[in-house]
């Protein structure tokens, strides 16, 4: 059975918007976003209701660059961090469009773009909207601590990236699309991979091996290489996941070191209180909207092999005793 | 922008399968179902593990029922009530297949079927395994109270279904397909529709509205009639949601009265314990896959619109005085 999905007619991604906060807009690529937000709450009485802002905005703004009303949306795929999906809920709630809703953690941004590929490649929905979205606070308290506690973390914990990221998937260009040679041509569906690691500040190292294994299976199944591609993106990673993908990658034969980027590293800057870089599906989710698309569209890269990442971790089945298992899609991403 | 999507292919539902506990296996459909289990903690330590157990069983049996082996699943569609979709996620690792998580709470039966037809028509995927779980003693302790406690509840409140429901869609029957005569034709999206209520105790209420909605634009952008129809089944609007899609599809011309019938007023007898009837996402997954399955496959019906609806309810957004919104997704089912 074939994990590899091939899109023949290129559905085309037509738009693309990004909106983080403060934090994320003074990083090292803090320039590329659309809309760097400088209250994190944006002047609501929630952190909830401002990350549900931010999702709201982010697909706004994303019709807007193509002239598209968000009546337009065929579908909107969308997933979040929060139980429930609260955020993708009540936005699609206020946006008003037919929506799926999708759970896949940090990967979540690959796997509405896998799903929306279909449905614009099948012929059954187009334009697609697809987003993630997760924001630092309502993240922290509802994985780990309230902020309150000021409790510390480890170097190998990541930071919940605050931001919300959309892509407009369709058939065909509109008149005035924001970006005119960006294509999706295949994806790779991700297995739930879990090699027993319970520390929930080590992410990068539960989602090392899952991100390896669709890596792994693209490859063997098209018989392509890493050279193939201009640039291997991971979603969060981090600097320590990072390192463990190339460990896993170079036993199996596979050269990742010069083509590698990891959103999560792109992100932040270095420094010790970013720990060992971001994470969160808003994280892979403004990143390729907001800083590797734009090269796409230019031509200065020609392929990217998008991965997003997730730790399928649960503070339930954590405190059961439960290893954390992840997964990883991979998207395929052309200038065409 | 249309919200019905047409399978041209017909994917085949060509296996189904359906795990109960034994309130469920005790009510008026209890004969139906493939396996009634005497202990709903499975012999297990938490209630969580018994559900993940009903999960992979579920799969494991619709595999086993069409001479196949788990490892040919092309992709397993699945989504559960638990935060960050514990059970799924884990089934998925356990059974080693690729995996795409979907949450739609109570909804999620006819996502799963949704976004699988599509695999298989567009001849993506094929076989793909659409499955959908819940447990009362889990779902209990997160959305509402400790069991402990003992509280009471309204007669509006419905009981959640302890099972796990799976169908298996493929692009062609196999040699020994547990169902030779079931087709998938037609899905309409969903909408997240919210009338303002935020009652967690009347979920029927929320999601009447949703599933009026999807009928609506069902047969407004078919130019079908609900007489086309040998049944319109929802999923877990109880006796109080299901009264109230009377009224509000009454009030748009639609004369549902003849041919509805709801898995959660089907699964529990009108007793006061069981409140308004079932809920909960396994209740429509398991009512489809054991009792209206093999209707359709002996034609004595020969059309099903089956709508699973969701109230996209959190305790998160609930205590901070969020209303509860809804979605439903509809499926057509036919006799060929």
């Amino acid at each position: 059975m074939k994990r590899t999905l091939h899109f023949h007619t290129l559905p085309k991604v037509i738009s693309g918007a990004s909106i983080v906060s403060k934090t994320e807009g003074e990083g090292p690529i803090g320039h590329c976003f659309d809309v760097v937000v400088d209250d994190d709450r944006m002047g609501l009485d929630s952190f909830e209701k401002a990350e549900l802002q931010m999702f709201e905005n982010a697909v706004r703004l994303c019709c807007d660059k193509t002239a598209m009303h968000k009546g337009d949306i065929n579908v909107l795929l969308a997933g979040d961090l929060l139980n429930q999906l609260i955020t993708a809920n009540y936005g699609a709630r206020n946006l008003g469009v037919p929506f799926l809703g999708l759970y896949g953690a940090c990967s979540t941004m690959a796997e509405s773009l896998l799903i929306g590929s279909v449905l614009v490649d099948g012929g059954y929905c187009s334009p697609v909207a697809c987003t993630a979205c997760s924001h630092f606070s309502t993240a922290e308290r509802q994985y780990r601590y309230p902020l309150e506690m000021g409790t510390t973390s480890p170097p190998t914990a990541q930071r919940t990236v605050t931001g919300a990221g959309c892509l407009m998937l369709a058939s065909q260009r509109p008149s005035s699309p924001a970006f005119s040679h960006v294509c999706i041509s295949a994806a790779t569906i991700g297995k739930v991979i879990d090699l027993g690691i319970t520390d929930a500040n080590n992410m990068g190292a539960c989602m090392a091996p899952a991100a390896c294994d669709t890596l792994l299976t693209y490859f063997s199944e098209t018989g392509e290489a890493p050279s193939d591609f201009d640039w291997i993106i991971t979603g969060d990673l981090g600097r320590f996941g990072s390192e463990m993908l190339f460990s896993l990658s170079e036993k199996k034969g596979l050269d990742l070191s010069k083509r590698h980027l990891d959103c999560g590293n792109l992100i932040f800057p270095p420094e010790e209180k970013y720990n060992s870089g971001g994470s969160g599906c808003g994280c892979s989710a403004v990143t390729l909207a907001g800083y590797f698309l734009p090269y796409l569209e230019r031509g200065d890269v020609k392929r990217i092999l998008f991965l997003a990442t997730g730790a399928l971790m649960s503070p339930t089945s954590n405190q059961q005793g439960e290893s954390i298992p992840s997964i990883a899609h991979a998207i395929v991403l052309e200038h065409h």
